[in-house]
């Protein structure tokens, strides 16, 4: 399958992975988290691919995290043997599938309802095996997590009482912190002073806490200003994209994502047409700046890439001092890597103009 | 693999597509078509599976569209045999394929560059096939096509003078038409008065034309309205979505397809989390009406679809008189029916309550 050499011979669109840039930006975060004592699990949903996220292990990370049951399935079966599943797991089919796997690895959840907590317990219970809780508290996102200590404080009581369920301690997403937080940031404050009344009501309850998981890639390289964060699950850190230069977590020349295309069409003035669209980028808008535009065109930055078809990308040359022509190939780092990755069955590993391996995005679509 | 047999069986998230209504909206345009003489070439990027592709031709549609290699090559392999890639084909890579699949199946190629016509005849001529050549117009949407009759007349003949290239007219996609078309609408009229000139430039220079392929299905059924056109391609009208109804292309009772989803999460006050976010919808922003909104919650009008998170959907409830919760399922329409099957390798074809098949996506994810 792999007869391509170099980025010359593959044909567009393609997502390449600078496996140069992959490798640094693991160890950059490694040595962070192992600098200030953060046990480092990233987030695999970014790029879905067992092989990466067993370079993050090597580099230091104690696990990995992931989102559903399915993408859980792909990296243990793989061989990975420390899985935190950051997303409330609902009904009993989900509930199966996580405690089966609990008979090859360690499996901690995450969850904020009692309703997740029976469905677990019962399964867990069923094949003798024990889940990890992680209670989830809101930091002030409001997506999940429950808002009062008391809450928190009873679903952690009626974890740590059912069968099969072991109570492990909080969890957090600070998705409201879209910026790289700054020394005494406030918004950190703010986090702060959630997760101190929490600390206190379980000080008071005398309910031990072992583990405080929290951390984005937009917070990452503060984590020690959270207080009592144990342990981080940054995902994007590996590979960087366009929202996260535009908010100085790196820059374009660190990005390990870059998506190869090929003008298409010039036929309309001042406009030139890539083959990636959004079944390409994904049809993610920027959630950092002034959420203009779809990509960074490397080496032509002067090309706005104003807008997005289905296969079609709508780049504006206007600002052109030699604008692209048909059959010209580009690369663009995209606005969200995440989704970018989702998009595509394999991406191509390169460094240089060398292709060294195609990966497989192995737990891709995995929406159950 | 396929047990369930009701939709209660069925884990979520799960695209569900009604097949009474598929064939119904199938028939339906099949019939304007056959009324008003014109041939119809359904856009299969909607749905991406050759079953459905079948029924639109059994219905009477003359062959199907696409738009990548990829797609073609899915199609022509299930037994279609007449296929319009309506996207321009750029590069030798992508060339080859194409003129492949023409020693299989009757293919046409529309294209708007020389570099296109000198790429697909070359690989034409190689294996002496004929590929039919449309000459893309811009119609007003300025996304591909040429604007000039003269650019039109200059690229018709040199792809009618081109080894393994037959001219067989012209095409156009009028997406700047964003709502159902009306009578004497203004903006149909702007496209006549296009058409009218490159009509007349190409009978004054004797150059035939026998096909003129237009349509969307925001227009379809006004296509009559358009001069000259003789075949329409339109995609979203077999199923429909959240965009073609706020447009009154068809109503939610309509619709052939919705996303079958559970409340995972409704600890944070006024909202509930869905167990589908981008990554079940794709991130696609309405593109007609206010812009507001992730998707229609059959059942609970009054609940608000005001975010997306890659795997949460973020649902306002707070004017819901009794707000949805954790454990219940949901079933929502989708803004794009088209980017929300991509994200999917399957759907499943469902008959009220029951779940007659599941439909392999089969032709999801092909960029190439």
């Amino acid at each position: 399958m792999m007869s391509v050499r170099t980025i010359d011979e593959l044909d567009t669109p393609a997502v390449l992975i600078d496996l140069d840039r992959l490798e640094s930006n693991i160890q950059r975060m490694a040595g962070y988290c192992r600098e200030r004592g953060l046990a480092l699990r990233p987030h695999t949903k970014t790029h879905k691919n067992p092989g990466i996220a067993k370079l993050q292990i090597e580099a230091g990370a104690r696990g990995i995290t992931v989102a559903k049951p399915g993408e859980a399935e792909v990296m243990v079966n793989a061989g990975i043997d420390d899985v935190l599943l950051a997303y409330p797991i609902v009904g009993d089919a989900k509930a199966a599938r996580v405690a089966e796997l609990a008979t090859k690895a360690r499996v901690r959840v995450s969850l904020d309802s009692l309703e997740a907590i029976r469905g677990l317990s019962q399964q867990a219970a069923a094949r003798s095996v024990e889940l990890g809780i992680l209670l989830e508290i809101d930091a002030g996102f409001g997506r999940c997590g429950v808002a009062s200590p008391e809450a928190a404080l009873a679903l952690a009581r009626a974890a740590a009482d059912s069968p099969g369920l072991r109570f492990d301690g909080l969890m957090f997403y600070p998705g409201h912190i879209k910026r790289p937080a700054a020394e005494q940031d406030p918004l950190i404050e703010a986090v702060n002073q959630r997760l101190a009344a929490h600390y206190a009501a379980f000080l008071r309850a005398g309910m031990p806490i072992t583990t405080v998981s929290g951390g984005s890639t937009a917070t990452a390289y503060r984590s020690h200003d959270f207080h009592g964060v144990s342990e981080i699950r940054p995902g994007m850190y590996a590979f960087l994209d366009r929202n996260m230069v535009t908010i100085g977590v790196g820059t374009f020349e660190e990005c390990a994502i870059s998506v190869l295309v090929t003008v298409v069409s010039d036929a309309v003035p001042k406009r030139v047409m890539l083959d990636g669209g959004s079944k390409t980028f994904s049809s993610d808008a920027m959630f950092v700046g002034d959420g203009r535009g779809y990509g960074y065109v490397i080496n032509h930055p002067d090309a706005e890439f104003i807008g997005l078809s289905e296969e079609h990308g709508h780049v504006d040359v206007s600002l052109c001092a030699r604008a692209p022509r048909v059959g010209q190939r580009l690369r663009v780092v995209p606005n969200h890597v995440c989704t970018t990755i989702n998009m595509h069955d394999r991406v191509y590993g390169v460094r240089g103009d060398q292709v060294e391996r195609e990966i497989e995005v192995a737990a891709r679509g995995r929406v159950q």
